[in-house]
C-alpha cells in the first residue's frame, strides 16, 4: 500500500505530495565526474548506512531490476524516469510502503523522497527529513555554511530540497481556465510540469507544480509556498468542477459516462488517450458521478495502465505484436471495468 | 412483422426495396387544384375501392392521426416524410404487415407502394402491381394513350413508378469510395437521396438510390436497371468490408466496439450521432463482430431512435425539457443495449 492505493486530504484534486531531498557525499566527486569504483564506494557506504536506519528498508542494485520492473517502479513513482533508464552503477532503497525511499548515484549520491497521498507536504517533509538525519548519521554529507548543501545541479544547491504536489486538474482545463491559474504559480516562482517530470507531456488533465529554487529560503518556507498555492489552486478547481456540473448535470454526466464506455469498450487505446479517460473516470468518481468507483481505485488504474505495467502483464511476443501495448492495454481495462458496466 | 424486423436477400448490406405508384383519378382535378369537398370525394372513393380488394387493409383517416403517430409512420417508411406533416384531407391505407399502403391525397391522389427488407424489387414490384390492379377494378385513372399515367409532378409521368433501395455503405464511407461510386449511379440517371428522400441529409451511410424518371422505360426495365446498381454497389461494398477487416480486425474490432460503448454509455444523444453509432454497430452485426447482436435488431433499434419513436415514449414534460429527445434517446438506447454489455 502507497500512495496510489492509500487515501488522502483532498485525495479528489491532489494526486500525491512529494519531497526529495538531494544530498552527496563529501569524499567522493558528484555522479558526472565519479569513476565505476568510486560510484561502487557510494552504493557500498549508502548500504551500510541504510542497514543501521532504525526503519527497516529494502536495499537493491539497479543491475538486479529487470527493465520492465524499472519501468513499473518509475510508474509508481518510486524512482525517477531518469534512473529508470539509466545505465551504470545505481541502487535504490525503499520502505515497505513505498513512503519513503533513496536513489543512489542518480544525478546527486542521494536522492531521499518522502511520497504520500493527497496533499500532506508537511507529513511527506517530516519523513524525508527523518531518513536524512538517519542517514546523516552515518556519513558525511557534502556541505558549505555559505552554501548549503553542494549539488550535481546549481537549482538544487541550498536546501536539496524539491517539495512537488501532483494536481489533478480537468475542470480547468475543460474551461480553459489552467493556463491562467498555472501563470500565476510561474510568476510566482513554482515549476509546472507533467506527470512524470521534466519534458514529460500533459495528458489526463495531471500537473506537477514545486519549488524551482532551493537558495534561499528555508524548508518551512518553501513547503509553505507550495502549500498555499496547491490550496488556492485546488479551491479554484473546485469551484469550476461544481459550477460545470451544477449548470448542466447531464451534460455533466454525459461525458464522463462516455469516458467509462470508450475505456470499456476499446480494443486499442494509445497512452495519450488513455490519460483523457481516464482523467474523466477521476472526475466522475470525484463528483460522485460514478457510484461504487473511487478515485483511489482510479489511481490505481491509472498506474496500472502505463506501459511498464501493461508491458509486464504480457508475453514478450505480445508486447512486439502490431500496437502490442495499446491491445494489452484495451484489453486490461475491459477487464477491469467489466465488473462495473451494470452501473451504466 | 414488416421490413424493419423481417430478414431479405441481401441484409447486411440493403435495408429495403421499395417500389411506389403514383395515380390519380381521371375525374378530379389533380391533389394541388382540387377543392377540400373534392379531396373528401376522393378519399371516400379510394376507401370504397380498398373495400373491396381481396386483402384486408386499414383505412386512416390522417385527421385522426396525433402528430406523433405520424411521425411513427413516416419514420417506419409507411407514409412519406411530408405526408406526416401535412395539413389537408389526406388518408392512409395498409395492410397488416405493413407491406403494402396507399397514401391518398398526397402529391397525387393515390401512391401505392410496397416496401420489402433487403433487395427484393421484383417481389416489391409484383406487391405493389397486384394492389394498384385490384384498384384499377374499381376507379378510373387519369392514363394518356401516348403519356401514360398522368401525374402532379412531370418526372412522375408515364409508369408514374419509383423504385427505390436503402443501402448501408460504411465501408465505401470510410474509405471516402462513395462519392465515385454515387456519382457513377447518378450518371446513368439514378438518384441518390439521404435516408429521409428528397432533400435529407445523408447521415449513418445510408443511402436511397432510385430512378429519377418514369417516361420511355417500362417497368421491367427501370426495376432491372436500379436492381443491377444496387448489386454492383453492395459488391464493391462487400469487398471494402473484407478488405477493411483483414487489413487490421483489431482497428476494426475496435471503431465498433467504441460506437457500442458510446451507445450503452452516453447520457445525451444528438439524432446525427446517433445514426453515425448506429451505423457502426450495424456494420459490426453483419460482419459478426457483435455476436448475439443481428442486422435486424440493429434495424429496429434504428428506427427506434428516431424522434418520433423516441418523443411518443416520453411524456410531454420530458419532451419539452432541455436535450429532451436527446436525453431520452440515449437512456432507451443504454437500456436496449444493457442486456448485451455483457458481451463487450
Amino acid at each position: 500500500m502507497n500512495w496510489i492505493d492509500l487515501s488522502g486530504p483532498k485525495s479528489e484534486y491532489v494526486l500525491s505530495s512529494r519531497i526529495r531531498l538531494a544530498r552527496n557525499l563529501s569524499d567522493t566527486p558528484f555522479p558526472n565526474r565519479m569513476s565505476p569504483e568510486q560510484a561502487d564506494g557510494v552504493v557500498s557506504q549508502v548500504e551500510g548506512a541504510v542497514g543501521k536506519l532504525t526503519q527497516p528498508m529494502r536495499f537493491i542494485r539497479l543491475s538486479d531490476v529487470a527493465d520492465l520492473d524499472r519501468d513499473v517502479l518509475s510508474e509508481q513513482q518510486v524512482i525517477s524516469h531518469e534512473f529508470a533508464q539509466a545505465e551504470g552503477l545505481g541502487a535504490l532503497a525503499c520502505d515497505e510502503e513505498q513512503v519513503c525511499g533513496i536513489m543512489i548515484n542518480e544525478e546527486d549520491h542521494l536522492r531521499i523522497q518522502a511520497i504520500l497521498p493527497g496533499l500532506q507536504l508537511d507529513e511527506a517533509y517530516a519523513a524525508a527529513s527523518a531518513l536524512d538525519d538517519g542517514l546523516e548519521k552515518e556519513m558525511k554529507y557534502a556541505y558549505d555554511g555559505r552554501w548549503g548543501y553542494l549539488t550535481s545541479c546549481p537549482t538544487n544547491v541550498g536546501t536539496g530540497m524539491r517539495a512537488s504536489v501532483m494536481l489533478h486538474l480537468p475542470g480547468l482545463e475543460m474551461t480553459k481556465n489552467i493556463t491562467g491559474v498555472l501563470e500565476t504559480a510561474t510568476k510566482i516562482g513554482l515549476a509546472v510540469r507533467g506527470m512524470f517530470g521534466e519534458g514529460s507531456r500533459l495528458h489526463g488533465a495531471i500537473y506537477q507544480v514545486s519549488n524551482q529554487v532551493s537558495l534561499g529560503h528555508s524548508e518551512t518556507e518553501v513547503i509553505q509556498t507550495v502549500k498555499t498555492v496547491a490550496e488556492q489552486i485546488v479551491e479554484q478547481e473546485r469551484r469550476v468542477r461544481d459550477a460545470l456540473q451544477k449548470s448542466n448535470p447531464l451534460w455533466f454526466a454525459d461525458r464522463i459516462w462516455r469516458g467509462v464506455g470508450a475505456l470499456s469498450s476499446a480494443r486499442i487505446m494509445r497512452l495519450k488517450e488513455f490519460m483523457q479517460l481516464i482523467s474523466r473516470l477521476r472526475l466522475g468518481a470525484a463528483m460522485e458521478v460514478l457510484p461504487g468507483i473511487s478515485v483511489k481505485s482510479v489511481d490505481r488504474l491509472m498506474v496500472e495502465g502505463q506501459p511498464g505495467h501493461i508491458g509486464k502483464g504480457i508475453s514478450e511476443d505480445e508486447r512486439n505484436a502490431r500496437d502490442g501495448l495499446d491491445v494489452a492495454r484495451a484489453n486490461y481495462m475491459r477487464e477491469k471495468l467489466k465488473d462495473n458496466l451494470s452501473l451504466m
